[in-house]
């Protein structure tokens, strides 16, 4: 690869995601039949299988779920059953297995024991013709396209959006029809207008440490962001619940740290912005993503707070995308880095 | 508090750790009486509530309640109930509270919300007296006595021990009555030795950041490993499941980065052991913690899988204790920290 090529893939598929999520919203990805097949609105609870990009998607999908149904959700921990072999007990349990390669082998190992274990078990993936499609009960296709870029973009919005379809499915979620058809618009807009990425990436200097915090909802896109940076910069981006961050390892942030706090109006934005606050107090250079006007990384305003983490990611991704351009590295294929992890 | 006074709370309160643990072992403290009167050997499931250095006992009260009842472990956001303030359904889930205190009131208040949610609940703390012991249906008291030091300690590891006895009332753990017996004598063998961890600590030098690693039952081990050097150092140090560190974050880790790797003898341990070997080959500098000969921080070699992730937090604090005194930092009360959060 050239260095005029550098980062045409993860820019080509970040620019994918409106058409992705409009797709998504019209066809719904076979997640209502899924989900009334498997019996999804009666389970006794979901639990969620994933790794990576996934597993943020899927720490998203929990409060999704949660919300909707009002059950405790569990993010499975594959080694206790392919390393350990637990006699494990799922009846009437729904799984939803998140990977958008399909071809983690634990991840598909995990679902398969989960289905002989009792549970209804879900595939959402990006490959229809995946082992996990195999292994699964039912799927659910993201049907995203080909993803080449090491860093996912495009299949971690599309798994959040599959997410939030398969809540309004199990349950009930404050978010109308017409909330959902804007969002592919709204991320549009974020996509066209890159400068507060541009300008965020520039005031992080050559900065070796990020931490990223976020409360609530925006706490996965929190996550999503600090590996998206991680992976394509080699910057030790790390995130945190606001609460968590509180609870000790504030003690690490001090003058000329940088930090990311995101916040939307919601119950979780007083909390936020305090945390601003005390990290700005501590000397800390504060970067916000915010729908708030002076925002550094702005989202879109009319967007509802179950809603913003999807907006938010792309906005890491951005930053991540600036980032990586202005230190010189090809953000397609960072170093050490493939597509499809053994584990 | 005098310069010679430095860290004179936390050492102390490290060494009253085989202490604790043998009064526990002894006492059961309230654990097989709550697990009877609330039926947790048949409950649908478990959902733990926590934060901070709670939080990671509560990750290994996940990996040992699932092993001992195959029913999934949730492990509570509570922001979904404090903030977002769902309509939960916990009927038949016992939510296990865990706060040394007692007194963070995001804790409390979640865990009056899901009892009102129909969840039984059980408050694990140090504070039989504390507003989450009065708010729960049952009390594990862990008689800890006082903690003053800022970094958590001795609670941690008798949360730990609680949650392994918790374990052993809601179904089957493979660990026999000697092998618990023995515990409190191996934490003291690792403690009457901290020669290693004051080597461990010159190899880390002046190094800003660290990354953690460890699969299965020993990750929470390495979480709680992190969360101790950052907040007693400022050093930023960050745990990963191996699996998880391969999945992406690895691409942080380089030349002359530090790495600590913590593995026992059991079916995680040829993954940690591999993994160790590819940040070696990436140039970072590894620290082993093992039961292995040859180990940096060794652990001692009888010590059950399931267990040891008790001996390798006493081993974590006395790295974290001589990095501290090492770089002038008093351990008992790092910057910016109190011992009860608001949040």
């Amino acid at each position: 690869m050239t260095t005029a090529a550098r980062g045409t893939a993860m820019a080509a598929e970040m620019a994918e995601q409106p058409g992705v999520l409009a797709r998504l919203l019209d066809r719904g990805s076979g997640i209502e039949e899924a989900a009334a097949a498997l019996g999804a609105d009666r389970a006794t609870g979901f639990a969620l299988v994933a790794r990576g990009s996934s597993d943020h998607a899927a720490a998203y999908g929990r409060y999704l779920l949660e919300t909707a149904t009002g059950r405790p959700v569990s993010l499975v921990a594959p080694s206790l059953h392919t390393l350990y072999r637990i006699d494990a007990e799922y009846r009437d349990w729904i799984v939803v297995a998140v990977s958008q390669s399909g071809r983690t082998p634990e991840i598909v190992e995990t679902t398969r024991r989960l289905g002989r274990a009792g549970a209804h078990t879900i595939a959402m993936t990006n490959d229809a013709a995946s082992p996990l499609a195999a292994a699964a009960d039912a799927l659910v296709d993201l049907g995203a396209g080909e993803e080449r870029a090491v860093p996912a973009t495009k299949t971690v919005t599309a798994t959040m959006l599959a997410m939030v379809l398969l809540g309004t499915c199990a349950g009930r979620l404050p978010i109308s029809a017409e909330e959902l058809e804007r969002l592919p618009g709204q991320v549009a807009d974020v996509l066209g207008h890159a400068g507060p990425a541009q300008d965020a990436a520039h005031a992080l200097g050559d900065t070796s440490r990020l931490v990223v915090a976020a409360r609530g909802f925006l706490y996965p896109a929190a996550l999503e962001c600090a590996l998206k940076i991680r992976e394509t910069t080699g910057v030790a981006a790390e995130a945190y619940s606001t609460a968590d961050l509180r609870h000790g390892p504030i003690a690490a942030v001090g003058q000329d740290d940088h930090a990311l706090v995101l916040a939307v109006a919601g119950p979780a934005a007083d909390d936020a912005g305090r945390l601003a606050r005390e990290l700005a107090d501590r000397g800390a250079h504060v970067l916000r993503m915010a729908d708030a006007s002076g925002a550094d990384l702005p989202l879109p305003a009319a967007l509802p707070e179950l809603l913003a983490p999807i907006a938010a990611v792309v906005r890491g991704q951005q930053l991540a995308y600036a980032l990586a351009l202005g230190r010189g590295i090809d953000p397609d294929a960072p170093r050490g880095l493939s597509k499809v992890t053994a584990t």
